[in-house]
């Protein structure tokens, strides 16, 4: 199966950032990027950036679950794998512009990945 | 765009649980489905169904965001609009053997949706 150019994207963007590296996965994003994720709606890549780089360092390990492709937009199912659980997915729905990540959509369940005041 | 058999199942369900017709719906649930639900795995569909009416009357309105459709997996991505909010997103991910759903994903932000002791 032909991996379409926006699904090439955010395999690479998802490997880099679930890696550790924020800032490579960053350079697959869209300087005005909107992102809405769970309480929260971000503009901009540096809001962006800051929000991925805060749950980054929380990563242990990935489990896939499935991903999508549809023209320019991909959609991620997968474990992000934290101390706290490793059976709450998370889903992504990105939206390609350009050759960059221009909009996403982030779902998690808050309280399944700690007490909510620790969370933002 | 041909879509496949199991968007159409899919889509079918969709239509039904949005509608109001749990019962609808389920015809078209596995009897032995598994579901990963927001601090909630789901066996049979009974405890499946009873998860959905739970939730089904709150529903005032749909707005879609994204489809895909991927051999036996669709993903839906949408706004369940309740009267506490209309730009809390869920995200479902559907694997169809057989004709009907045999195992899901379902994704969305408690805490989005209403205050944590209100919700299972």
């Amino acid at each position: 199966m032909t991996r379409t150019d926006a699904e090439l994207i955010v395999d690479e963007y998802h490997r880099a950032w679930t890696s550790g590296d924020v800032e490579r996965a960053m350079t697959y994003v869209a300087d005005d990027i909107v992102c809405r994720a769970p309480g929260a709606d971000l503009t901009g890549k540096e809001a962006y950036g800051d929000f991925i780089a805060g749950f980054a360092p929380s990563l242990v390990g990935i489990a896939d679950i499935a991903t999508f492709a549809d023209g320019d937009r991909v959609a991620l199912f997968y474990y992000p794998q934290t101390a706290t659980t490793t059976t709450a997915p998370a889903a992504e729905c990105f939206t390609i512009r350009a050759g960059k990540i221009a909009e996403s959509v982030l779902l998690f369940d808050r309280l399944s990945f700690g007490p909510p005041e620790g969370r933002r």
